[in-house]
C-alpha cells in the first residue's frame, strides 16, 4: 500500500484541462492539498495543465513513475493500465464509474482489470474511486477538494462521500483509502496497512459488500487487539443490498453473519455515520470502560430518567453509589430529598452554587469504586455569562483528574455545538448531541473494554 | 384550565425579594414575559418587590384574585391553599418540591392538597411545577426565564426541563402546562384544554407516570382526530420507573401497555426529545403521508443505501418509480448507469449542472403517482457560493409545488444547521440532522395518515 499512500511521482492520465473552483481537477487538488512529488499529466489535447508539462501518452513520460491515476473513459482503462504495468508503474488508481457498478460491459471491463493486476505485477485501486487521502504525506488523488488535517484516524470506504464527510465535515480523517469496486486492492490490504501505520490510532471501515471475508477477518482480529476498529456495514436490508450491487458492484452477504463476525474479531459495529463519529471521538480521547456501571450528574430529574431507560437498552447499568458518595450530596440537599444515582443536584446547587456542587458531585462519582464511567448533564447556555450556567470548565478539570474513567457529557441548549467544542478541547471529555448517543458511546467503550480483557 | 392559562390577576405567595439575573424571581419573570394583569406579591418581610406593593398575607389583599402562585416552604402550602380557597381564588400553582417526589411527610402533604382541591372548589396545579406558560396571553408562572414565541404548539409535561428546552432551545412552545406531581390538575384536564384551544395545532405530552389513564385516553382519542398528539413516555424500563417515583412521585405503569394505548388512541409515540422536535416540525409544516412509498434524490449512492436500510426498519418502502420518471433521469445520465430509486444524480449533474438536474429529478419524483413522499439528500456547503453546491432554494421551490406530498431533507455538511434553517423557512420542507431521523419522521407522518383514514 505504501506506493499508494506516499508516492514520489504520479502520472495523471486523462487529466482535465478545466481548472478553477468547481472543475474537480485532480492535479489542482493535489497541489492545493500540498503534494510535493513529481506530477506527470497525460492528455493528448494539450501541452500543459496548471503550468505543468503535459504528455500525449503515458509512454511518452520516459521516467520512472510510482503511481498512475487513471481518469479516462472506461473503455480505455484496461489498455492504459496494461501500458502502466509495462512501464514498471507499481500502482494504478482507477477513478471513473461504469464498471461492476453499471452494466454487463462494465462488469467485463472490471474483470479484465482484476486479471491485469494478477498477471502484470501492478496493484489497482478502484475502479469508481476517489482513491487516496494522506494528510501526513500530503498526497491525495481525490477530485473533490478536501481539508488536510493530520488526525490519527484511518478510513477505509466504498464511497467517496465518506472522504467528503470525514475530511470536510467532521475533520476526522488523517488517511483514507476508497476501496470502491475493489477489483484488486481490498479491505484486507487497507486494514493491514492501517494496522501497522504509526500515524493511525483509530480505524473506521465503511463496507457495502466484501468478496474475501475470510482474509479480512483474519487481519481484523489481529489489528483490533492493537487499535479500535469501527465498522459501518450498509446494505443491511434486502433492498439495501440490491441497491449496493449497482453502487459499488458489491456482493453484500448476510447482515447477521457480518455482525457475528464483527463481534468475534473485536470490531465495533456502528449503524450510521453519526455513530461512527461518536465512537471515533470516544476512542481517540477516552479510556475504555472496565465495567458497565455508570454514574450520572444531572440538573434535571427527567433527563436522568430518559438516560436510565437508554442505558439499560444498551446493556449498561446505573451504578449503585457508595454510602459515602450519597452522604456528600445529601449534606447539601434539602432534608426531604432522596439522594441516589442519577445525582439530581438542582436543589443543592440552588442553595450552594452551581460550580461548587457540580465539581463535588462529579468528583465523588468518579472517585466511587462502584462507578466505571460518568455522564454529565449540563447546560449550553445562550444566556449572559453572569448567569453562571456554563460549568463545562468544571467538568473538564474534574474529568482530567480521573484519566482511567471515561466521562461523556450531554449539553442541553442552543449553543450545544460551540460549548461542546470548548468542553472537548484538551481531550478529557466527549460531548454527545443527544442522551441516547451518550449512552451508546459509553456502551462502545464498554464493548472494547470487554474485548481487550 | 382558563383560569390558569389567562388570569387577570395573580397573587404570588412567598415572592422572593432577590431580583436580577440568576435570582429566579417569578414576578420579575412574569413582567419580562409580558404579563399585563394585576400582580399581588405576598411576603411578610417586605413592603414592595420590583416596585409592586407587597402584602404580609394573602388575606390582606382584599380584592378578587383569579390565581395564586405558591412558592413557600412545603409545610405551609396546605394552609395557604385553604386560605386561597376561602378567599374565592379559583386556582393555585404550587411550585416547591418536597411532596410525593420526596419522603413520607411530603406524600402526606400532597394528599392534603388533593383533598383541599376536592373539598374547597379550588383547582391545584403541581406541586413541584414551573406551572404555566402562555405566549399568546403573555402569562407565565415559571421562575426560569423563558422566550415568548406564539407558535401553535401546546406542551404538557411533568418536568420543567421541557419548558426550558422547548421555550429557550427549540422555540417550539406556545403554551405549556407542567403537570409535575399532578395532585389535582392532570393530563386529561390539560389535553382537553389543548384539544379545544384554537391557538394550538400540535400537542406534545411528556409522561413519566399517570394515575387516571382511562379518562386521559378517552380525551386523547377525540383530540387526536382533530390534531396530532405526540407522547414521550419516559421511565420505560424498570430502573427508570424507580427513579421516576422519586422525581415526580408518579405511578409509571407498564411500558408495553402505554405503547398499545397510544397506538389505539392515535397518539404518536416518541422515544427522546429530538424525536419529539422532529415530529413537531413535521406535523406543523407537512401533509401526512397517504401511502408508505418514498422517493429519494441523492448525490451519493452510499447515502441512498443507508437510507434504504433505515426506511425498511421504519416500515416504509422505496417507491418503484414509473418508467416515465426513470427515463427523464436516464436521458441525462451516462448510458451505462442503471437508474432506479434512489435517484443517484451525481453523474447527471456533473454533466448538466446541479440546479437543473436536481429540480428535474425532484419534480419527476413528486409528480410520480408511485411516490407518497420524497427525501432529498443535498449538501450544506462551507464552500464559496460560486461552488454551486447549495441547492436548497431549488428543493424549497419544488416542494412548494407539491403541497400534498411531504418532502424532508438531509443536508450533509458543516453548515447543516444554518442551511437547514434557510431550507425550512416558508414551511415547505423539514430538514433532519441525520438520515435515520429523516426516515423516522416520514414514518410518523405515515402513521398519522393511517390513523386519519
Amino acid at each position: 500500500m505504501d506506493i499508494f499512500m506516499d508516492p514520489a511521482s504520479v502520472a495523471v492520465i486523462g487529466a482535465s484541462r478545466k481548472t478553477g473552483k468547481g472543475s474537480f481537477n485532480v492535479i489542482e487538488n493535489m497541489l492545493d492539498f500540498g503534494f510535493k512529488g513529481e506530477i506527470y499529466p497525460v492528455n493528448p489535447l494539450t501541452d500543459e495543465i496548471v503550468g505543468i508539462k503535459t504528455y500525449k501518452d503515458v509512454k511518452d513520460i520516459g521516467k520512472n513513475v510510482d503511481l498512475a491515476i487513471i481518469a479516462t473513459p472506461r473503455e480505455n482503462v484496461p489498455r492504459i493500465t496494461r501500458d502502466c504495468a509495462d512501464l514498471g508503474i507499481k500502482g494504478a488508481i482507477v477513478v471513473p464509474q461504469g464498471f461492476a457498478d453499471a452494466d454487463d460491459e462494465g462488469k467485463a471491463l472490471q474483470d479484465q482489470l482484476t486479471q491485469i493486476a494478477r498477471d502484470n505485477g501492478i496493484r489497482i485501486l478502484g475502479p469508481n474511486t476517489l482513491g487516496i487521502v494522506n494528510a501526513f504525506s500530503g498526497f491525495t488523488s481525490s477530485f473533490m477538494p478536501l481539508a488536510r488535517e493530520k488526525v490519527p484516524v484511518g478510513i477505509i470506504c466504498q464511497s467517496g462521500i465518506f472522504f467528503v464527510g470525514s475530511a470536510i465535515f467532521t475533520g476526522m480523517m488523517g488517511k483514507g483509502i476508497d476501496i470502491a469496486n475493489g477489483c484488486d486492492v481490498d479491505f484486507a490490504d487497507a486494514l493491514d496497512y492501517f494496522g501497522q501505520d504509526d500515524d493511525t490510532r483509530v480505524i473506521f471501515i465503511h463496507i457495502e459488500g466484501m468478496k474475501q471475508g475470510r482474509r479480512f477477518f483474519e487481519v481484523a482480529r489481529s489489528v483490533a487487539r492493537k487499535k479500535p476498529v469501527i465498522a459501518l456495514k450498509t446494505a443491511r436490508t434486502h433492498r439495501g443490498a440490491q441497491a449496493a450491487q449497482s453502487h459499488s458492484g458489491a456482493m453484500v452477504g448476510n447482515h447477521e453473519v457480518f455482525e457475528a463476525a464483527f463481534r468475534q474479531a473485536g470490531i465495533i459495529s456502528a449503524r450510521d455515520p453519526e455513530e461512527v463519529l461518536d465512537y471515533t471521538k470516544a476512542f481517540l480521547n477516552l479510556p475504555v470502560m472496565k465495567g458497565n456501571r455508570v454514574g450520572l450528574v444531572t440538573l434535571t430529574g427527567a433527563g436522568g430518567i430518559i438516560l436510565i431507560d437508554t442505558l439499560q437498552e444498551y446493556g449498561l447499568e446505573m451504578a449503585k453509589l457508595s454510602p459515602r458518595t450519597i452522604k456528600k450530596i445529601k449534606d447539601l440537599s434539602p432534608a426531604w430529598m432522596p439522594i441516589q444515582n442519577p445525582l439530581d443536584i438542582w436543589p443543592a446547587l440552588m442553595k450552594h452554587g452551581m460550580e461548587y456542587v457540580y465539581e463535588l458531585a462529579l468528583t465523588e462519582i468518579l472517585k466511587d469504586p462502584a462507578v466505571d464511567a460518568a455522564i454529565c448533564i449540563a447546560i449550553a447556555p445562550e444566556l449572559p455569562e453572569d448567569f453562571h450556567l456554563d460549568i463545562t470548565g468544571v467538568i473538564k478539570k474534574t474529568a482530567a483528574s480521573f484519566p482511567e474513567k471515561p466521562v461523556v457529557a450531554w449539553l442541553y441548549g442552543p449553543n450545544q455545538r460551540s460549548v461542546s467544542q470548548g468542553l472537548e478541547k484538551g481531550g478529557y471529555v466527549v460531548s454527545l448531541p443527544t442522551l441516547p448517543r451518550a449512552a451508546r458511546t459509553l456502551a462502545a467503550l464498554y464493548r472494547r473494554g470487554q474485548f481487550l480483557q
